[in-house]
C-alpha cells in the first residue's frame, strides 16, 4: 500500500484540525452541508461538462491507483533481458519461443513475441513505441481530471463564498447574524482550496508520477527486446540498459 | 446525445441553488439583468475583438457539438483495415477500387483512394497528416474561443463588481441600502466566475478532447492506409493498428 | 473593414455603460484623468522599458491590422499554383518566366523566382521556411507588446487603487470624504482591468491570428512551389494543396 | 544609449506621482525606509537563494546591457559574407586566410577562421551552433533573474503589508493611528508591484530582446560561413542571408 | 560551501525582521505554533500525497546539495580530454586504458570505458545521453518536490487565515478580542508566503541550476569521449570543447 498518499491526508488535515483546535475553533463549525453541496456538485459538474463521460469515470478510478504501491522491478527486468539476450546469441532468436510462457509480464511479453514473429524491426519498435504512448496519454487523461478538479474546486468555493455574502449582505439589519453568516461564507472557500490542495491536485499528480514510472519501465523493456533483435552483446545491453534503468554502480551478478 | 455536458451543468447549478436556497438565500436575488448585460456583453465584445469573425461563429458553433455523443468504432476501423490489407495482398491495391463505395468515413475514403490512385507514399503521408493537422488545429481554435471566454469572464465580472461598488460607494451617506448595493455588485462576480467555471472552461476543454479522439482515429486510418499501400502482413497490421488504438487485449475475429 | 475589432469594442463598452447605468451609476464619475495618468501612463512606460523601441512602434502600429480584413485568398493560390504546375510539366521550368509578371503575391513571385533560376532545392526550401518563420517572429513580438500591455495594466491599476487607498488612509478623520476617496481609487482598477482585458489583450490575441492565418497562406505557396520544382503531377498537388489549405470537399474546377 | 529603458522608467514614475500629487497625495508618505528593506531585502535574499553566486552578480551586470543601444548591423553582415564568398570561388577559400584581419567581429572571425583551417562542416556547424546556444542561455540566466525578483517582489510586498497589517490589529484601540498605520502597510505593496511591473520584469523582457536579436546575428553569420564553405554561389548566398536577416526588398548593392 | 544559500535567508529574513522591528512591530507576535502547525503539516502532507514516497524523500534530500559549493573544473575536463584525444591519436585508443586508473569522474571514466571496450559508437551514445538524461529528470523530482511546496504553502497559509477569520467571526461580540484575533488569522498567511517565496520555490530553482550545470558537465564529457572515438583532431576537438563549455578565449595551454 503507498503510505504517503493515505498518510498524507491524514498527516495534513489531522495537523490543520489540531491547530485550528489549539486556537479554540470547533471542529464542528467546519461541517456544512450547504457548503459541501455547492463546491463539490459545482466541482464535480463542471469536470462532467469538461471530461466525455468514459474519461471521467475512468479517472475517478485511477485515484485506486495512487493507494497501491508497485516496487520497482527495474533490476530484475534488466537481468531478464540479458538472460534473453544470452539465450538469442547462443541459439538464435526463435529459441526465446520456449522462454515466452516464463515472462509474466504482458508487455515483455508482446515485446518478446514480436521479435520470434520476426516482425521487421521497424515495425515492432513503432508498435511498441505506439503502445507505451497511448497507455501513457489516456492515464494523463486521470491525472488531468484531478487537475481539473483542482483548478474548479478553488474558484468555486469563492464563488460559494460570494453567495454566503449576498445573503449576508441582505441582511445587514440583524447584525448579530453577521459574523456567524460570513463565517458560514467562509466554510464554502475552506472546502475548495483545502479538496484542492490535499486531495485533488495531489492525487493528480501522483498518477501523473506513477504513470511516468510504468512508462520508463516500458521503454526499458522495449529498448532490451529491440536490442536483443538487433543481436546487441549481452554485456553492452547490461551497460545500456542500467543507463535506462538509471542503475549504475549496481553490482555486475556473479552468474555471468 | 452526451449526457455529461447537460448532465453536468444541470448538475452543478442544481447543487449550487439548492444549497443557497438551504442556507436561506433567494435564487431571485441572483437574477439581475444589469449584471448579465455587463459580464457577458464584456466577455463577448472581448472575444469579438480577440477573434477573426469567421473563427469567432465557427467557435460558437462548435458549443453545438459537445452535446452530441459519437460511440467509438476504432474496432470496427481496425477489422476493415486489416480485411483491406488482406485483399491488396490477395488481389494487389488496385482491387480495393472496387471496395470504395463501401467506405462510408470520408477520410478513410480519401486515404484509400490514395493507395488505388498509385500516390507516392510520402506525398500521400504529407497529405493525409498535413490534413489531420489542419483539421485539429482549425477546430482548437474553437476550443480557445471558449477557453477565451474563461478568462475574460471572472475579470470582467471582478470589473462590473468593482463598478458596483463604485456606485455603492459614492451613496455611502444612506447606509439602509449599503447592503443591498454591496449584493448587486457582487452578482457581477458571481456571473463571472460561475459562467467561466460551469459553461465556458468546460465547454472549451469538452471540444479539445472530442478534437484529440477524432485525431487518433484519423491517425489509425492513415497509418493503416499507409501500411496497406507499404504491403504489411494483415496479421502483423493487425498488431500494429491495434497498439495504435490502445485496445490491447482483444481477441481475434473468429473469421481470420 | 475587420468589424469584429471595432464592434466588439463598441458592444463590450457599451453594454457595461448601459448596465451600469441602468443601475443609477453615473458614467461620469468613470471619467478620471488621473486615474487614466496613473494606469497608462504606467503601462506605456512599463512596455517602453520591456522592448527596445523599434520593437514598441512596429508593434503599436501593428494595432492598425486588426481594423482591416482581408479576404481569404487560399482557393485562388490553390488554383494559380495547379495551373504554374501544368505550365512547368508541359513546358519545363523555364516557361515560367513568362507568367513571373502575372504573380501579383510578393512571396508567390520570390517562390516562383527560385524555380526559374534554378537554385537548388534544399536552398529554396530553407530560404522561404526562413523567410516565414522570421515574418511570423517579427510580427509575433507586436503581438506581444499588447499581450504585455495586458498584463502591465491591472497590475499598475492595482498599484493606482492602492496608492488611492493610502490617501484614503491618511485622511480617515473626514469620514464624510471617505467614500468618495475609495470611488477614486477603484477607478483605477476599473482602467486597468477595463483596458487589458478590453482591448489589449484581444488586440494581442487577434494580431496573433492574422500572422497565422498569414503563415498558413505562406507555407502553401511554398509547399507549392517546392513541389513544382520537384515534378509533381499537377492533380496529386491539387490535392495535397488542398490539404494544406483545409479546402477538402471543394469542387474541381471545370477548365481541368 | 537606449533611450526606452530610461525614458520608459522616467516616463512610468513620472505619471504615476504626476497623477498622485493631482489627486492630493503627498509624495512624502510613500518614502518609508523600513517597507524598502522588506520588500527590497526579502526580494534580494529570495534571489541570491535562487541562483548560484556567479549567475546572480552575471544577472545584475547584464542590467547595465539594457542602457546601451547597438544599432543593427545585419546589412553589412551581409554584404561582407558575399563579399567573402565572392573571394572564396573566385581564388579558393585559403584566399580568406588575407581577409581575417579585416573582421572586426570575434564570431565571424572564427567561423571564417574554421573555413580557411579546413574544419570538417558537420564539426564547424556543431561547434558554432554550439557557442550561439551557449552563449544565448548563459544570458537567458541574466533574464530569469529579473523575472524572478519580479516575480519575487510583488509577493514579499504583500508579506510586508501583511505584517504591517498584523501590527495594526494589535493596536485596533487606539483608532487615530488606524488609518496611517493601513497607510503605512500599503506602502510595502506599493514597493513590490511597482519595482516588478516597472524595473523587474521589464528589465528581464528586454535583456531577452537583445539576447535574441544578438543569437538571430550570429545565426546568420554561421549560416553565411557555413554556406560560403560549402561553395554556394555568392547570388544565392546573398537572397538566402537576406531572408535569415528579416531584410527582404533591399536594393541590390551597385557594386555587383 | 554555497554562501549564497545560508547568506539569502539570513539576508530576507533579518531585512524583513529588522524592518518589521523599527516599524515598532514584536516579532513575537510572529511566533505562533498552530499556524505552523497548520501551514507546514498542511504543506508537508500534500507533498506526501503528490510524490511516491522514496521521491519525496530523496528530494528533502537534495536540499542538503543546496548548501554546498562545487567549484566548476570544465576547464581541468577540456585540457583532459585533449590530452586523451593526443593519446589516442598517437598510439590508438587501446592505450587509453593505462590512463583509466588516473580518471577520478565517474562519468567520465565510463565513457572513456565504452571506447576502450570498443562499444559501438550509436550504443556508446545512446547509453550516455540516456545517463545524462536520467540522472538530471530523476534530480528535476527534487526540484519539483520544492516547487510543489512552494505552491502549496501560499494557499495552505490562506487556508489557516480563512479558517482563523471563521473563528473570529464567531466571537463578534467580543470586540476586544476582535483585532488579535485577525493578527493571529494573519500569521498564517505570513508564513506560507514566506516560506514559499525565501525557501521552498528558491530551493527548487537553486537544486535545477545545479543539475543544469552537472547536465552540461556530462554532456562536455559525452561529446569529448564520443569525439575521440571519432579520431577527431585534438586541436579541432579543442575548439569544439571550449564552444561547448562556454569557455571561448581561453589561452592555449603552452604545452602543446
Amino acid at each position: 500500500m503507498d503510505i504517503g498518499t493515505i498518510g498524507g491526508i491524514l498527516f495534513a488535515i489531522g495537523m490543520i484540525l489540531v491547530g485550528q483546535a489549539l486556537e479554540g475553533g470547533h471542529v464542528g463549525s467546519l461541517l456544512q452541508l450547504t457548503a459541501a453541496m455547492i463546491v463539490f456538485g459545482g466541482t464535480i459538474g463542471a469536470v462532467m461538462v469538461s471530461f466525455p463521460f468514459h474519461e471521467f469515470t475512468r479517472g475517478i478510478k485511477m485515484a485506486g491507483g495512487t493507494l497501491t504501491h508497485k516496487k520497482s522491478d527495474l533490476q530484475k527486468i534488466v537481468e531478464q533481458l540479458v538472460d534473453l539476450a544470452g539465450v538469442a546469441r547462443r541459439d538464435g532468436v526463435l529459441a526465446l519461443e520456449q522462454r515466452l510462457p516464463e515472462l509474466k509480464d504482458p508487455f515483455l511479453k508482446r515485446a518478446v513475441g514480436f521479435i520470434v514473429d520476426g516482425v521487421d524491426a521497424t515495425v515492432a519498435r513503432d508498435a511498441l513505441e505506439t503502445e507505451i504512448t497511448h497507455e501513457f496519454e489516456e492515464g494523463a487523461v486521470g491525472a488531468k481530471i484531478f487537475e481539473s478538479m483542482g483548478g474548479y474546486a478553488p474558484t468555486i468555493g469563492i464563488l460559494g463564498a460570494v453567495l454566503g455574502l449576498i445573503h449576508v449582505m441582505e441582511n445587514l439589519n440583524d447584525p448579530s447574524k453577521l459574523g456567524g453568516g460570513i463565517a458560514t461564507a467562509f466554510v464554502a472557500t475552506v472546502y475548495g482550496v483545502g479538496s484542492a490542495n490535499l486531495i485533488f491536485l495531489p492525487f493528480g499528480n501522483k498518477i501523473k508520477r506513477k504513470l511516468t514510472a510504468e512508462k520508463e519501465r516500458r521503454i526499458l523493456i522495449a529498448e532490451g527486446a529491440l536490442s536483443i533483435q538487433a543481436g546487441l552483446n549481452p554485456r553492452v545491453l547490461r551497460e545500456k540498459l542500467l543507463a535506462y534503468a538509471g542503475l549504475h554502480g549496481l553490482p555486475e551478478p556473479k552468474k555471468e
